[in-house]
């Protein structure tokens, strides 16, 4: 039978990144595609301690249906974590608790966007968002990507001549694809051309909490004086991807409508895990697992760009991130970078994904690819980057 | 600030039930308002046993990222199910997890409706999955229930008057608010018909595996020989409905596309919650457990039943559902419905919910209310009924 999808749709392609990932299924093949947490960074034993003791003392509690809201434990205490990390949390916010930070960035174009309406977006951008703004059918305008954040002369262009722009989506913290961090100036200057503009700001923040070198910047969200910034963060970085909880927090009538969109969604998020969340951030040492963390992710940033700057060739350009997980690697013009990729997987047996899935237009070209220095061994950083070192020196 | 919503979601409300539920949450309250398993049929010490388990021997399986189609033993596990249970898997079927069957009814909307799209849904209907189709901007057109489901007379002619109908959404077993089911009959008389228009059916059972009187009905998705039907089972009332686990099956074209989709709306379920079903319908007695569960709920059922036989005016009718979880109340034409619910909370402290809440077109009049029997305890139960009673001879 031929079905007829939706407009929205229809046209959606699965993420290009997942078709890399089954490919490096392979066991002989080193990935730095993927972007999974590094496993020796979970709290396991907290996790299973904290569960037991749940599941014992108040089973009901964490398996019956729940608050469309969030945990409402969970909620306070993740208004505390930002407001104390994060400056974030005026007299007129409210937050609720998402399934991931994914479903907080759908709910809201969900609840904003009409089909056609317009969202910026730094290009290249967080595929996952992308797509999920592309199956409401909305219009993507891309805003190139400067070493300190979005262009923002181009940002104010694209405003301009976008009338229906509805919100800017950023990720200011160690951007995905490129590990870029915005400016403090950029940030300000994002903030008043929304406010000008009467537009609003999606701050996605998913890696903010791993800094392992530099400053703090303010994000733009705790410089919202006018209820113009929705901000997403999530535990999936810092405690566990797999329980699938985030939190938004935005003005109170925009969370309201949220929270109705969410109870469309999903009812709520999964009880236990939230309680699990709430539990290690409240009872647990936070800020010294934070601080282990970033231990953990400096020290293979720091072994992958020492790698790199022994193994590459010198026309490969690449960012110096000062937290999360991606570094950008930028070819010469003169390489064919989609066939880079497929030679590096296919014959050097190490994965790394085309900077192309990451655009916000599709087609456009790029020169970049990322790669992920989170999830492999030190063992495969070494081993990987020295490989991809001698294609780079092949083809360059 | 004043927000601009998209038209989707701007005049969409929370649910109506949401709001008695919060005034039920008075202790002095009986409530037979919502919808909650009952606590007493929770395996606590099941789930417990293999979430330590799971979270010793396999912590980061359970706390990693994972598939977007669900965790592939689960998947497997719950083919057989399906298969075993209710008939269903052709050779052209797939299964993807979702987080709660409300996911799945979601995803199938955004999937198929374009704005404007319809719907055609028994009246009254679950409100959750009529919520979820209005925040896509889709056109619902409710069909009447007889006492052994939508009268397919009437089920025909809204067809033919909606040639942009996409899906027509039932729950055959024990609907929900009304307790009905429908009969082989009207079950292959609707395939039929969806069949003959091409459209497709959209069949949701979440309460199939708690029939506690009566013979199994075959489900509509058992005569699907041309992939028309999208089926959606749940785990939240035979396990636990605070881990967000539900499931849908339909042709693996339309399983793609609602993957896709759910990539972008959570990328994938809990992982944790995903493997404790899984374990659970492997290695414990599923079977047994479902016995137990029907004999809890005959009991509340038959309770309830015969103490309203007890204490009810004659002018209220009622249905009397072999499965489930409600009972459908209906007021004589003289009396106000709505007053009724009002004074049955607010004076006589007993909590149900207005038959209003449930009707696809807003505004249509109806003399009934819904009841619960699950949530109550015992007591509570013969208390309520009481009390209840007490008003309906008073008002009728």
């Amino acid at each position: 039978m031929k079905y007829n999808f939706s407009d929205r749709i229809s046209a959606l392609q699965p993420s290009a990144i997942r078709e890399i990932l089954k490919m490096s299924s392979d066991p002989q093949v080193i990935s730095f595609a993927a972007g999974n947490p590094a496993p020796e960074a979970f709290p396991t034993q907290a996790i299973a301690d904290i569960s037991k003791q749940v599941l014992e003392q108040n089973p009901i509690g964490a398996l019956q249906y729940s608050l469309t809201e969030g945990y409402p434990a969970l909620r306070e205490s993740m208004k505390d974590f930002a407001f104390n990390h994060y400056g974030i949390g005026k007299s007129f916010d409210e937050l609720v608790i998402v399934s991931g930070a994914q479903q907080g960035i759908e709910l809201t174009c969900k609840v904003l966007c009409n089909e056609k309406d317009t969202i910026i977006c730094e290009d290249p951008s967080f595929i996952g968002s992308l797509n999920s703004f592309r199956s409401y059918n909305t219009n993507l305008v891309g805003v190139e990507m400067e070493d300190d954040g979005i262009n923002v002369e181009a940002l104010e262009e694209a405003i301009k001549h976008n009338p229906n722009t509805k919100f800017i989506y950023v990720i200011p913290n160690f951007q995905n694809p490129t590990g870029k961090t915005m400016s403090y100036f950029k940030r300000k200057r994002v903030y008043e051309l929304a406010k000008q503009h009467h537009i609003m700001i999606l701050e996605d923040n998913p890696y903010g909490d791993l800094r392992f070198e530099g400053d703090d910047l303010p994000s733009i969200k705790s410089m919202d004086t006018e209820g113009l910034v929705i901000y997403v963060g999530s535990f999936s970085k810092v405690l566990s991807p797999g329980m699938r909880v985030g939190y938004l927090i935005a003005h109170q009538d925009l969370v309201s409508k949220i929270v109705v969109a969410k109870q469309c969604a999903d009812v709520h998020s999964n009880i236990l895990a939230q309680i699990i969340c709430e539990k290690f951030v409240t009872n647990y040492d936070i800020e010294g697992h934070l601080t282990r963390l970033k231990e953990v992710y400096k020290h293979k940033c720091e072994l992958m760009l020492s790698e790199m700057d022994k193994h590459f060739s010198e026309c490969v350009a690449y960012t110096r991130p000062q937290g999360g997980l991606f570094i950008w690697c930028t070819l010469p013009e003169h390489v064919d970078m989609v066939a880079f990729c497929k030679k590096a997987v296919s014959e050097y047996k190490v994965a790394v994904v085309p900077g192309s899935a990451f655009l916000v237009t599709e087609g456009t070209k790029t020169q970049s690819f990322r790669i992920n220095f989170s999830t492999p061994t030190d063992e495969q950083i070494v081993k990987g980057i020295e490989l991809l070192g001698k294609l780079t020196k092949e083809l360059c």
